[in-house]
C-alpha cells in the first residue's frame, strides 16, 4: 500500500494493493477527513476547507456486490482546494520565515511556491488521512487505532485519568478532562498573544496480532518512525516507553510474561508492542512531538532572497498548537503502516 | 545506496550506487569496524569477534588507478563470524527471554535460531558499520560525522563541557570527561550486579550543505528516523531539540537567521539542521535511545514454547550498557542516509 | 521519476523527482496527449475523448520565473473522462471475452468493473503519455524520441524508404509512404469485416549519451523491456536487432568501432545502443509487438461467470489495429525510462 | 524476494521474504547450480568453476525442525570463484572488444575491471540460479518450471517432436532429438572456426494458478520481461505467441474458452498464460533471445582507450553459443518472478 499526494488546486492520492470486495464509499473516507478539518474550534486555523473527497477509481458497484466495494485495483482520490485566498504574498515572497522551510526550498530548488504556505503547507496531510481511512478498512474491525494529545507545552495529561471517551469531547483530543480544561485557558492565552506552542501525540493500536514486521528489512518500529517523522513539524518519535528507557534498568525494562486464560500476556508494555521489529500482540504505541507553529505575530530576525538582513511578522489564519490537528494524521499513519504490514505478513506467512 | 546483511557463519553486505574512482581498501572499512568491536573494555561484551572484513567485489587496481578504487559497480563485503561458542543453549531454546525478540520470532515464524543470540543479535550491526565506512567515502572529507553518548541512566553530559576530543579518550564515547569518570563507577556497579541500563546517543553531521532531502517522499528527517530506529534496541529518535520542542513557544523554537561573512547563518539550531524535510546547512543532529540490555542475571518471569509459566536467568557475555557500542552504529546510519541523499540530490539537481 | 495512474471518472498521474525550473504548461502536455487521442481517423476507435489534462501541482509562476515552471516537488495531473456512455453492459457483464482480461480479473479479484472496458481499458495509457511529456522536458532538446509503426499483419515497411517526415503524414505513423497506402486498403478491409490485426512499433531515441544504465540493478535494457511490456496488449519487446541476433554469427553481431572526427563511432547498431545494460551513445532502439484487438465482431466461444459454455460478440467502438495508437505510448515509455536513467546516472556520476 | 549479487573473488546473494519452515540445504541449491556450470560439454566454455555454494544464514536445524529449514529471515549465500587464471590481460586492457560492454563501462565509470571478463562476465548468473533454487522451494511441487533451447542460428526445433525428457539428454537442452544431432554438427563447425552464434530459449511454467499479477503496477508479463532481458546477452523477450501475433487476426489470437471436467480451459495459448498482466491458469510461457558470444577469433576493428583505431582478437575459453548455458538461468528468473508474485498475491488476496 502506498499513499501519494500533491499540493495545488487539488490534492491527489493513490492507494495500491487494497484487497478487493471491501465496502468503501466517499463517506467512509469523509468521516475521517472531517476530523482533521481546520476551523472546528478557536484553537485551530480558521481557514475553511471543506475537504470534500471524491474517489476517482478502484471501486465498483453492481447487483452482485451489495453496495460499492473495492475492486483490488489502484484507488485514486482527489480533494479539491477551495479556500485559497488570493491574498497579498509580498510579505513572505522574498523573506524566509524562521522555522519554516522557505529557506531550504530556495536553497534546494532556487524557487518556491509561497502561496497558501505553498507545498510546505500541512494541507498535504489531508490525503494521509484519506489513505488512512482506506487502511483502516483493510485492517478491519479487529484493530482499533486511536490517538490522543498527551502534552501541550509543559502540561502533561494524568495517565490515571485516561479516558478514551473524553478524547472526542474536547477540542484537543485530550483523554484527561481536567487537563483539557486547563489547556483551554492556556491556549487561549497563547492564541491571543499570537504565539504558539508544541505538543506530543500518542497513537495506540489495539488488536494487532503478534508477528507483524520483520527482523531487518521492514522492521515495524522503523517503518512507524519514518511515517510519524514524515508528518509536518514532527521532530521526534518514540515507541512504548521510548526515551524513558534510557533511565531504566534491565529488570524494569524487560516486560515479563505470564499465561492468562491459556494465552501469553505481558505484565507491562515498555516495548510498545514491538520486539525485534515484530509485533508482540500487545498494544502498538507510538508517540511523536510536533514543534510549535512557526507562524507567529512576534517579529523575528531573518534574511531575504537577496541575502539582506530583515525582520518578519507572519500574519494569517494559523494554528496556535498545530499538534491538535496532528492527532488524526498520526492515527492515519499508524493505519497505513499497519495495513502495509498486514499485507506483507500475509504474503510471507500465508495467513 | 543500500546496505544488506545476514546473520550466520558470516555477515554479508552489498552496497550499490557508489561512484567510481573512490579509494577504498579493506583497511578503510576495518578502521570503523574496529571501533564497534566488542571486548574492548569491561563495559562491553567480552565476546572476542575480530570482525575482519573482506571486500569481495566492486573495487579494482591497476597502473592507472593509483591504488585500489571503487569501480562504480556493486560492492560486496563479508565478515566471517569466528567466536561462535557451541555452548549449551538449552536454557533459552524453549523459553522466551523478556525484552528479547524470542517470543515475537516464534509467534511469526514458528521457529527461531537461538544460537549466539541468533538472527536477533546486535552482531548484525557490524555490516551497518562496514556500509557506513563506504558511505563516508562517498560523502568525502567535507562532511564530518561524529557520535557521542550523552546519557546513561539518568546521568546526562554537561553540554558546556562538550569536547569532541574527549570522545575518543574514554570507554563510553563521552564528550564530557567528568561525566565519563562518573559513568565508570556507575556502570561498574551495574555490571557487577549483572544488571543493565539504557543510554542516549547523539550523532552530529557537520558540513552537510543546504538542500539535501525532499518535501514529501524522501524527507531527510523521515529517512534518519527509520535508520536510527532500525538499530537493535532503539526505542526513540529525535531531530534537533526533538521532544523538548513540545514545551517551546513559537518564538523560542524558530531559529532566527542573519548574514555573516556574506553567508546565511542561524542563531540557534533547534531544527537540528532540517526544515521541511530538507537540510538547512546547519549541523544535522539526530539522537536515539537504546533500551537496557535485556540479558540480565536477575531471574525474570516468563513462559516457554509450550505455553507454561517459568523463570529465566540469562547468563552470557553481555553488555551492561549496549548503548556504548551503538555509537559507531549510529554514525554509520547517519553516513548511509546522507550518502543516499547526496546521490539523490545530485540526480535531481545536477550538482 | 514515477508515473502513476488510475481508471474511473478521471485519470491521475504523479511524477516525482523532476528538476525545478523547467518550463511546463498544460499545453506542453496536451500536445502529446492529442497525438494519442482516439477518433482521429477511421482506423482508430471512434470514441470521442477530448483528454484534457490539468496540472494540479508542482508548477509555479511569478515575476522571477519567466512563465510557468516546475518547482521540483511532485507534479500531479488529472485527465477527466468525458465519453463514458452509460450503455448496456449485459453482454459482457458475465461473459469472458477471449483475449481480454475479463477472466483473469474475476479469477483474481472475484469481481471486475466491466464498464467502458473497465480498468483493463487502454484508456490508462493517456497518463503514460502525460508523464512522457514531462520526461521529454527533463531530457531536454538534445534527445529526440520518435516512434513509428513498422509492421501491420505480415506487411513490413521497407527500411530503405524510411522517412521520419512521413510519420506525421499518414494515419499510421508509417515512415514508408508506399506502405502507408497499402496499409490503408488492408486495414479498411479488416475494419469492415469487424476483425483486427497486430502490429510492431519501433521507438528510437537519438542523442542519448554513452554511460546511462548499470551493469546489474537498473540495466537500461531491462527497464525498457519492463516499460514496453507493460503497455496494454504488448506481447514482446526487443532491443536493436533483437530476435534476429539468434541467427547472427559473432562476427556479424559485434558492432565494430572506428574514430570519426575524433569521436568513437560504431559501424553498425545491432546492439540497439545498449551494451551490458549501459547506453553506448548510439541510437537507443526498442521494438514491441501489440497483439490484435480482442474486441471483434466474429462470435467466439467462451464461458460465463457461472462456468457455463456460451458465445460472445463484442460490439463497440474499437480499434481495428490498436498498435497504431500504441506509437505515442511507446514513445512516452521510452522518455520515462530515459529520464529516470538520466537522474540516476547524474546521481552516481555527478554530471 | 530479491536476489543480489556481486562479482569478484566470490559471488554473494541475499534472498529476503522466504517463508519459514521450508526444507533447504546446500545440496538443494547445488543441484541447480550444477546444471549451469560451464565445462560440461565441448559446446560451453572450458573454464572449470566448481561453483560450490555455501548458505551463510537464514536456515536452521534442531530437534523440532526435521532437517535444515528456512527461518523466514534473510538467506545469504556465497559462491567462491576458484578458476581465476592470472593470465595476461594486456590484450583487452585498453582495447574495447566489439559487442562487449568494455566501451560502455569506460564511458560511464572511467575505469573497468577487465580481469576474467570482469563485472561483465556471465559468471554473475550463478547467483541467479542459486536464488532460483530457493524460489522453486517457495513455489512448491505444484509448479514445474522447465526451459529448452528452441533455436540455434536459423535452426528451429520441430514443435511436433517436443519431448521434455529429451531436454536432459543432450548438450543443448534441446527437446527435439533430431535437431539436437544437427546442432551438434553445426556448433562443432562454429566452434572450430572460433566463431559463435545466437539462440532462443523458451521457459515454461506449469501449474501457475489463475490470478497472479496485477493490472498496472507489477504486471506479471512486465516483470518477466525485465527479468529475462536482464540476463547477460539477452536482446529480446516475448510472451506466448509474442512477435508472431503481429500477423494474427483478432479471431486467431483470442484464445477461446470451454469447460472441461467442470473447469475453465482454453483451446489455445497464444497469450502465454497472461492476460491483462495476470496469470490465466494456463502455462506461463516466456521466450528470450541471446545474441552470439562476442568473444571470437576473427579479428575485429575497434578503438582503444586513447581513441586510436586498432584491431582485436579475443582468445580465451569462451562459449560458441552462450545461449546453451542461459537455459538454467532463464528457468531461475522465471522461478524468482513467480515466487515474488506468489507472495504478493497472497499478501493482497489472503490465500
Amino acid at each position: 500500500m502506498t499513499w501519494g499526494e500533491s499540493h495545488g488546486p487539488a490534492i491527489g492520492c493513490v492507494v495500491d494493493g487494497t484487497p478487493p470486495g471491501i465496502a468503501l464509499t466517499d463517506d467512509d473516507i469523509q468521516f475521517w477527513l472531517d476530523r482533521r478539518r481546520p476551523g472546528q474550534s478557536r484553537f485551530t486555523s480558521q481557514r475553511q476547507e471543506p475537504d470534500v473527497v471524491r474517489i476517482l477509481s478502484g471501486v465498483f458497484e453492481d447487483d452482485n456486490t451489495k453496495g460499492q466495494v473495492t475492486t483490488g485495483t489502484p484507488i485514486s482520490l482527489v480533494i479539491e482546494n477551495i479556500d485559497q485566498r488570493s491574498k497579498d504574498y509580498s510579505n513572505i515572497k522574498d523573506k524566509y520565515r524562521p522555522g519554516h522551510a522557505d529557506y531550504t526550498y530556495d536553497a534546494k530548488y532556487g524557487l518556491r511556491d509561497y502561496r497558501g504556505g505553498g507545498r510546505q503547507s500541512a494541507r498535504e496531510t489531508a490525503c494521509r488521512v484519506a489513505a488512512g481511512a482506506i487502511a483502516r478498512k483493510i485492517l478491519g474491525d479487529g484493530i482499533t487505532i486511536r490517538g490522543a494529545l498527551v502534552q501541550i507545552g509543559t502540561m502533561n495529561v494524568d495517565r490515571e485519568q485516561w479516558n478514551w471517551d473524553q478524547v472526542e469531547q474536547n477540542a484537543f483530543w485530550c483523554p484527561d478532562s481536567e487537563m483539557a480544561a486547563e489547556w483551554e485557558n492556556y491556549l487561549d492565552d497563547i492564541r491571543k498573544k499570537g504565539s504558539s506552542v508544541g505538543a506530543v501525540i500518542e497513537i495506540v493500536a489495539q488488536g494487532v496480532p503478534a508477528g507483524w514486521g520483520a527482523p531487518l528489512y521492514g522492521k515495524l518500529d522503523s517503518d512507524l518512525a519514518a511515517a510519524m517523522m514524515s508528518i509536518n513539524a514532527a521532530k521526534g518519535v518514540e515507541i512504548g516507553s521510548g526515551f524513558a528507557t534510557a533511565a531504566f534498568s534491565g529488570e524494569e525494562n524487560a516486560d515479563e510474561m505470564r499465561i492468562e486464560d491459556g494465552k501469553p500476556v505481558f505484565k507491562s508494555n515498555h516495548a510498545g508492542g514491538i520486539l525485534g521489529g515484530i509485533s508482540s500482540g500487545q498494544d502498538v504505541i507510538a508517540r511523536f512531538v510536533v514543534k510549535p507553529t512557526s507562524s507567529i505575530l512576534a517579529p523575528r530576525k531573518t534574511i531575504n532572497r537577496n541575502g539582506e538582513e530583515t525582520e518578519i511578522v507572519t500574519k494569517g489564519r494559523h494554528d496556535p498548537c498545530v499538534g491538535i490537528r496532528a492527532v488524526p494524521v498520526g492515527e492515519a499513519m499508524m493505519a497505513c503502516v499497519l495495513a502495509d504490514h498486514l499485507l506483507r505478513h500475509r504474503g510471507q506467512m500465508g495467513a
